[in-house]
Formats: C-alpha cells, structure tokens, sequence
C-alpha cells in the first residue's frame, strides 16, 4: 500500500513514524517546497517523487495536511488525479470540508486531537470511506464518527467550542483570584477536585491564549459564525472577554 | 483536648470519624434538634450535654457547621461564651464572615473542598489562630491560607466563580453537540484531552445544575454581587444562560 503526502509539517512526519510497517511505503514530492521542507523530505524514509500530480496519482491514500487556508486549492489541483482515499487532515471548517468534498473523488474527513507528538493522539474519521482507514488502529487510536462527510470537522469544532470558552473563564476566574491576592490558592484548591495537572495545564491555556488572543478571538468569530445559534451565550461572552 | 459541635450534619460527623484520637474528646448537645438528629449523635462517639451554651463553654475549638442561614445567629448566641477557637464551617459568604467575626472571640475561617465522604477533603483556613487548628494535618489535610479572616470565604467564592460558569458552559456546548448528533462524541473527544473521568464529572455537573437551576442561579447572583467587577463577562454570561 502507498500512503502519498501533500504537505510535510508535524502530522505528516509524525504519522510517517508512527506508521511503522513494510507493507506501506510512504511518498511525496519536494516540488515547490522551501529548502527547510525539501530536508525534511530528504531526511524521513519516504520516496520522492518528481511532481504532487505523481503523488496522487500513484497513492493509495493520499493525505492532505496543509496549512488551513491551503486546503482548497489543493483539493481542487489534486483531487481529480487521486482514485483513492483522500483523507483531509487539515484543520479546517465544516464548510470547507463541504467544499473540497466537491472536488475529490473518495473523501474522508479527519481530525487529529491530542497533539501528534505526544503519546496517544487520536484520529477521528468521518465520511463512508473510513472503514477502509481502520486498519490504522494498528499505529494510532483510530475511530470513525460517522459516514457523513463534515461530522470530523464539527465535531473538532464543538470541541474547541468548549476550549477556547474555557480559556476565556480561565482568564476572568484567574484574574479575578488574582486581585484578591489569591491566584496560587485559587489554582490550588481547585486541583483538589480538578485534577493534580489542572494547575499547570489551566496557566498554559491561559497563557497560549493571551499570547495568540487576535487569532483566538478570530476563531471564536467562526464558530459563532458557524453555528448560528442565538442560544451561543457563553462561546460569545468568551469572545467578548477576549475584545476586552 | 475538648471539639465541640454547633451542627451535627454530614460535616460534623465526618470530621469525629476522621478525627481519630484518644486525646480528643467530642462534644454536643440535643438541645431543640429534631428526633433524626438526636438519634444521630446518640449513635456517635460523643459526650452530650444539656444545652449549646454549655458546649460553647465547654469546647477548646467550637465548631460552627449549620446550614449557612443559621451561621449568624449561631455566632450571635453562642460565639460570646466560647474561650477557645470558633471554627466556622458554614458555607457562606466573606460578608456573613465578617458579621460573624464581630460576635465571636477567636474566628477562623475554613472551608472544606472536595466531598467531606470522599477519599480526600482539604480543609482550608484562614485567621491568626489557623496555626492553632494545624494539627488537624494528622487526620484531614489542613491549609493555613493566611491570617485574614474572610480568605477562606473569598477562595471558596472563587472557587465556585469557576465551577458553576463551567456547568453553564458545558451544558451550552453539549447541547449543541447534541443538537448535531454528536453529544456523545463530543464528550469522548474531550476526554482525551481532558481526562478520562472528563464524561462522568460534566454530565453530573450538568445534572446537578439543571436540577437546582434556581438554586445555582442565586448563587451565581450573590458571586456577581460581592465581587461587584464589571469585568466578570463569563459569570454573568452563565448566569444568563441559566435563566434562560
């Protein structure tokens, strides 16, 4: 089997080490890549290829782990040469996934949560061609949602619904201990009942999100936008605070 | 040692069974408790007297713990004649701590987090005279929060600041999971990043809370009230979406 790539940053590397079998041969192509990338490429057991039409005209799976806003345009170049598994890794919305669903022949809606590099990410699977996928299990947690196409990408984004909400009460509940002289006992006591990592991990999200607030606050935007659902009261108070 | 007891719920006879120690002895009374009541602390390991006055008199640390409506009046009839240490266990707010730090001799303040039936309850303190209650340590996991009266009160109000918007804001994202046919995937995807017991905990949360919405809503209320900050976007957020 020949598991093609179109794109070669963190998920693709990392599922190229975590797919560690002799009946899969890996390829992509350095075509139009930077030379850090085209390195990269050089360095991992994967074979070269002259052009990205070659890659997916030879795959069996064709991965596309790209940055967002490329998703599309790839799809759209590549997805008619590609007569098997497309599987879109990208970190996209539903109606994107909509849309390059128009444009490949055998899509599948994925979604990676947990970071790839770290121990036990999960890959969630969505759209009819997923059990075709399951045999990845034998490499990293696999698990289908459903046959409809966009249920990944709904799914990841019901997910950062919750998250990114969170960081914002993070951020209020923190503060607000804070000016009461309070933070460290306020992290403290909630780990009693939280969990002993709620500490570490809450300043983190609190952290990554003021760090990156315009962008946080940009994708709150697009799940509001998204849903469209005037019961949303606590995701916009999120990104109220954020605009604060 | 003498620990008598103003009270006698579920904290109050959990703290004599954690309490483990020849050298201390229980007291309290019957006086005006209901029969159920009566026959409670007649089944305990405690020495009954006639009325509260006398077990106030009696007690080297009185402990207050009442239903949070009857704290005041507790303090107001019996903090004059207790000598040692006036524990308040009550659940209730830095202002009604500070009431009854004006009735009785030698406050502190506690808190007790997690179940006090569970494995691990920490009991919080705060005021000059936590140091005295510290060997406590020996039998339940006992913090100095600092020497302020109304710290223990604040840190609860803060810890409650975060727990109740985080159920507003769980029962928001899982009903628009569910509202996508994806209510149980949403709360496995999130375990992987939050934690196994992730579905357990947010599903009794969102249960408790919409079963006592008025209740949780009140409390919501008194947080917005004493913190008085017009930055608390989230908490009014969730106090909103529970009055929904």
């Amino acid at each position: 089997m020949i598991i093609g790539f179109i794109g070669f940053g963190k998920v693709s590397q990392n599922l190229i080490e975590l797919i560690d079998s002799k009946d899969i041969e890996f390829i992509t192509s350095t075509e139009g890549r930077s030379s850090k990338t085209a390195d990269k490429i050089q360095q991992s057991d994967v074979r070269i290829l002259d052009s990205f039409k070659d890659v997916a005209i030879e795959s069996d799976i064709l991965v596309s782990a790209n940055s967002p806003g490329n998703a599309i345009d790839v799809a759209k170049t590549y997805g008619k040469y590609a007569d098997g598994i497309y599987l879109d890794l990208n970190n996209i919305s539903p109606d994107t996934t909509f849309e390059i669903n128009e444009h490949v022949h055998n899509l599948v809606d994925g979604a990676i949560i947990g970071k790839i590099d770290s121990a036990e990410p999960v890959l969630y699977l969505s759209g009819e061609k997923s059990d075709e996928l399951l045999f990845l299990n034998d490499f990293i947690q696999t698990k289908k949602i459903s046959d409809n196409i966009g249920d990944a990408s709904i799914l990841k984004l019901l997910r950062s619904t919750y998250t990114k909400t969170l960081s914002s009460l993070l951020i209020e509940s923190s503060a607000l201990a804070r000016n009461h002289g309070l933070e460290d006992e306020f992290f403290e006591i909630l780990s009693v009942t939280e969990g002993e990592d709620f500490t570490e991990k809450s300043k983190s999200r609190i952290s990554n999100t003021l760090n990156s607030r315009k962008r946080k606050s940009e994708e709150l935007e697009q799940i509001i936008d998204y849903f469209n659902d005037d019961d949303l009261v606590m995701v916009k108070a999120a990104l109220e605070k954020l605009n604060r």
